[in-house]
């Protein structure tokens, strides 16, 4: 994309005419009031297709403001109009991987308003990278071609300082993917470098109560070193998704029993979103009784239902040929409505959060999905009445001891020392990336 | 997948219990429940993936009943339980192309309740071929591991006169791509086919008022094979999608006129879905303004606006790498929202429909896209207040041209005769395929 910039000093009445009168007509042109209170703005245009003569980028520079995108320029006053009167203050939403697969059902969705709410005006400040910088520019095509009256803005940048800015959400999905034959350790030291910048920029220019989602695996380690970087916001707003394991755990003990989903209730994923990850049967519920109660086959409680969830990404893939983007994107959706409304009684949600005050003797200092309940003020407490057994103890122990080592391997990352990284083998979910 | 299949007679209330006990506990077990009256019953199992020996299909008949999928065969009784039983009657939503990257964002805002509301359960009935059958189970394992509450029944197949059964929502997707140097003379062909076979399968077995949206291309005229295919369901219930080129063209007047896209309305696609169609700014309206009030560069309007419309998808395959999948599916989901929710006063939406009894003068018996009004019960009527002048009338001819050459291509199809092909240049859009 060729770039012309105009560095323009304009009336706001001036400004529409000017553009009319004087933006080149062939190509994407988008009005940036980057400086609003002294009127300065910024005009960025794209020369159509046919006219690019130079290899998109070059003449970016890389550290730039994140860019307002085409129709979400605009600036208009909500307050003004009878149909938006009632509205809520607009929110900033951060999406990093925005332009891949999982970010592509995502964002269509906070923008519907199926997410916040009919009544929650919302910007998306899409985080990619150099790389990714033009599909980004697709994906906000493709939001403006939508038309969803809820999304007032959208912004696209590659610089976490300038698109996490004031983000009130900030729903981090983007990482590196796992190379052939790659160590867990090699892994975890690619992407905690991400995280730990990302957990910086944060603590930067983020809102001082933002809600951090780290989906990028491995995520309850990533979503550490996010938080241990950016010291200035409370770590109990750092989350690790754990969602769709929740998800597929309540779908697998619904089939077993011959019951629909929505019969299954107080389902707790324990520990790392890894193949030691704890589905919790002992605690959860279907119509209301204890599974065993209901699932009389203890074999497959203890064995194959957690294979059955943990295999349950490596078989989609094999037949569908991709990764579970969609269904990703709906337990995302799910752990932000389970912060944004209050938890049914009798119910709680599975979210990966700081061990730190947890009433269930994991070690403190890690991050560790756990049962939670939400009054739906974007917080969360931790659930009191489980039970344990020897069994689930067991399982909470390895899981834990395997977050404890991973978290040896990002001393460095953390501002905790020298690394030391003694991982068992590999337990990275099938079918994840 | 190697398939087991039992053919039991049990009575209802040994079911589950003989579930529990019997089926294999390696793989995906579904329990379909086929003769509801006469409590015939067959189990299909899938052995787990380590466990296959025989490649996928080869022990399917290729003609079988469409299988429900996993949770979603069970029975439940929505009138007995507390929170269901405000709901309304359970409807059948046929999506063929299920396996495809738009019907990937649809069926899971079909299933979210987003599009036709929060008390209406849903069933999908999955249309693909025995190619994409795996990839369908994969769908349909994404569907269950979302829980969506209002999605009470999900069936995959690869017949349409099974899958098709009962189906008041028949959305067409599916269409064969165009392969390098085929003219659109042999597209209209492989895919008229396909939606001739189609619209026999409607006719034969799906409900009498079924709703069709057409969008494999060239939908315009796919739409008109599959209802002279389907004599015994109104003509006027098939569509051919121009939703999504309607929507890029509000988004295209907003950006030029520096207004959010929720103030332009009344905006018309007329004609094919093609480089010939018309985006209408005559009639358009923004803020309630005629267009030319507003909008004051008619050179822009008659030269570019309706080229930027239609390089969109180009544009955005160029940036993106992917076709526009999901402000596709925004586009389906709001086509179907304008047929099931009142119209706005003073307003419209675009749909192509078939001509007969329209007040426009345009050639009867072709599928055209013109602006209607509904009163939200799934059926529509034509606008009457639209205004024409010689620019837009003349381009209308075009398109209308182009359709009844496309009609005389496909009689073979139609039921009219021998077909005779001489269609102008290439109009597909770029970025379809």
């Amino acid at each position: 994309m060729a770039m012309a910039e105009l560095n323009l000093k304009p009336t706001k009445t001036h400004l529409h005419s000017f553009l009319s009168r004087t933006l080149p007509t062939h190509g994407h042109c988008t009005f940036s009031p980057l400086h609003r209170t002294t009127q300065h703005a910024r005009i960025s245009c794209s020369v159509a297709p046919n006219q690019v003569q130079v290899p998109a980028l070059q003449t970016q520079d890389p550290k730039t403001k994140p860019d307002c995108y085409g129709v979400f320029c605009l600036t208009y006053d909500l307050k003004a109009e009878e149909e938006t009167r009632s509205w809520k203050k607009l929110i900033n939403i951060a999406v990093s991987g925005a332009a891949g697969m999982i970010s592509n059902h995502l964002l269509f969705k906070l923008a519907s308003g199926e997410v916040f709410g009919p009544n929650q005006p919302i910007a998306l400040k899409l985080l990619g990278s150099e790389r990714s910088i033009q599909a980004l520019e697709g994906v906000a095509m493709e939001l403006e071609d939508s038309l969803f009256p809820l999304l007032r803005e959208v912004s696209i940048g590659i610089d976490p300082y300038e698109v996490f800015q004031d983000a009130e959400w900030a729903l981090l999905i983007g990482a590196k993917p796992r190379g052939p034959g790659m160590e867990r350790a090699a892994l975890l030291d690619i992407n905690g470098q991400i995280f730990a910048e990302q957990g910086k920029a944060l603590n930067a220019v983020a809102s001082r109560n933002v809600k951090v989602i780290v989906v990028g695996n491995p995520c309850n380690t990533n979503a550490l070193i996010c938080l241990k970087n950016a010291p200035n916001i409370p770590a109990r707003n750092f989350h690790a998704l754990t969602r769709l394991d929740e998800n597929r755990a309540k779908c697998q003990l619904a089939l077993k029993a011959g019951v629909f989903y929505d019969k299954v209730s107080n389902v707790t994923i324990w520990g790392n979103h890894s193949t030691t990850q704890v589905p919790d049967f002992l605690n959860a519920r279907i119509d209301g009784l204890p599974v065993k109660d209901v699932i009389k086959d203890q074999k497959w409680l203890e064995e194959e239902f957690t294979e059955t969830v943990q295999k349950r990404g490596g078989v989609l893939i094999q037949k569908w040929g991709r990764s579970s983007a969609a269904s990703t994107s709906v337990s995302i959706v799910d752990a932000i409505r389970s912060l944004v409304t209050p938890t049914p009684e009798d119910d709680w949600f599975s979210t990966g959060v700081y061990t730190n005050g947890n009433p269930y003797g994991i070690a403190e200092d890690i991050v560790f999905s756990m049962p939670c309940r939400s009054n739906g003020d974007g917080d969360y407490e931790f659930v009191k009445d489980v039970i344990f057994d020897d069994y689930l103890r067991q399982r909470i122990n390895k899981t834990e001891a395997e977050l404890l080592a991973e978290k040896k391997c990002v001393a460095h990352l953390t501002g905790e020392g020298i690394a030391v990284c003694d991982l068992p083998g590999d337990t990275m979910l099938p079918g994840e990336v």
